[in-house]
C-alpha cells in the first residue's frame, strides 16, 4: 500500500489526497507537524533531504517527495494525465506556474496570516506578495474565463495543482469575487465524485 | 521550425537551448529584452498570459511556457527523460525542486547583483536568500556525492534544469569550492557532446 507524509493544513498534501480520493485509491496517512521540526528529524531528512511533506512511500519502500512529482506519478495512465503530448507538456507548465508563480505567494500569504505575528515590515511584504498573488490569479481567470478546465476539454492534475490553495485563497486575504471564472472553475471541482475540500484551519 | 522567445540572459531560458543543442535541434532564436518590457506588450502576453520567457512557438504556431515544461516536451522519447515510470517522476522532483528552491535564491541573487541597487534593506533580504540558496545547493550536493547524476546512471533533464543557474552561481554571491560533488557534476555536464556554456554578464 502506498503511505503518504502529510500535514493536513498543508495545501500541497491536499493535492495528493484529493488525487488519491479521486481515483479511489486506498493509502496509510502518517501525519508530521510541520511547526515542530517533525520533518526535519534525521529520520524523515534521510527519506527527504528537503524537509518537507508531501513524501509519498510507495509499497517496495521508495521515496518521492514534490507534490506536482507525486501528482504526476500518481496519474500516468489515468484520465487525469491527458494522452496527447502538447496537452501533457500543458499540464506540467500550469503546475510549474503554480510552484512559481501562485504558491509562494497565494499559499504564503494565508501562512503568514496564521502563524507569523503581522509586523509593518511583515505587513508590507504581505501586500506585495498579494500583489503578485492577484497577477498568478489573473493568468489563471485568463485561461478560465473561456474553458472550463485549465488544460483541454477534461479535468486534469493542472486543475488540482492548482485547485488547493486557490480554495482557500480568502484565507490569505485575497477576495475571489473579482474572479468568476475561478468561482465558477472552483465549484466544477467540488461536484467531482470523489471530491474532498481542504480542512479549514478552525477545524484543524 | 521550433522557435523560442528568449534572453540570453536567462539560466531558465539557457535550460532550453542547452537541450536543443544536446539533442541537435535546429531552431529560430528571437530574443527579448526583459528589462524594457519587451515581454509585457499585448501581442507578447498573447502568446504567454504570464509575460515570461522562455516561450516555445511549435512549427504550427502552438505556443508553450514554462522553461521545465519545455524541456519535458523536449526530451519526450529522447534519452534525456528516463522510460521508467518512477525515474519520470524523480526527474520531475528535481525540476520542481528548481523551481521553488533553487531558482528563487540562486538565480535571483545573481539578478539582484547585477540589476539592483544593494540597499541595505535589500542586502539583507539578499543574504536571507543566499542562506535557502545554500540549502538547496546541500540538498544537490548529498545526492551528487554518490552519483554522477541526479536520477538514474545518466544525465536527463533534471540535470539540465539545475545546471544552468547552479553553473553562475557566484555570480550571486556563492562559493561552490564548499560542494566538491557539485564542481564534479557542473564539469561531467560541459564535458557533454554539444554542451552550450551560459553566456557570462560581461559578454552580454
Amino acid at each position: 500500500m502506498l503511505t503518504l507524509y502529510d500535514n493536513l493544513e498543508s495545501g500541497n498534501g491536499h493535492k495528493v489526497r484529493l488525487l488519491l480520493s479521486l481515483l479511489g485509491t486506498e493509502y496509510q496517512l502518517i501525519e508530521k507537524d510541520i511547526h515542530t521540526g517533525e520533518t526535519r528529524t534525521p529520520e524523515f531528512l534521510a527519506m527527504n533531504p528537503n524537509g518537507r511533506i508531501p513524501l509519498l512511500v510507495l509499497a517496495d519502500g521508495r521515496h518521492l517527495p514534490e507534490s506536482n512529482a507525486i501528482l504526476s506519478y500518481l496519474a500516468e495512465g489515468t484520465a487525469w494525465m491527458p494522452d496527447d503530448r502538447f496537452e501533457r507538456a500543458q499540464v506540467l507548465s500550469w503546475m510549474f506556474f503554480e510552484q512559481y508563480n501562485h504558491e509562494p505567494n497565494v499559499a504564503v500569504a494565508r501562512f503568514w496570516c496564521h502563524h507569523l505575528e503581522l509586523t509593518p515590515e511583515r505587513l508590507a511584504a504581505l501586500e506585495a506578495k498579494r500583489e503578485q498573488g492577484r497577477k498568478a490569479l489573473q493568468v489563471m481567470e485568463l485561461q478560465l474565463s473561456y474553458s472550463d478546465w485549465l488544460v483541454g476539454s477534461q479535468p486534469s492534475i493542472a486543475d488540482i495543482a492548482l485547485y488547493s490553495y486557490t480554495s482557500v485563497a480568502d484565507e490569505g486575504g485575497y477576495d475571489l469575487a473579482a474572479y468568476p471564472g475561478i468561482k465558477h472553475w472552483l465549484a466544477r471541482m467540488e461536484s467531482l465524485s470523489g471530491f474532498i475540500p481542504m480542512v479549514p484551519f478552525d477545524a484543524l
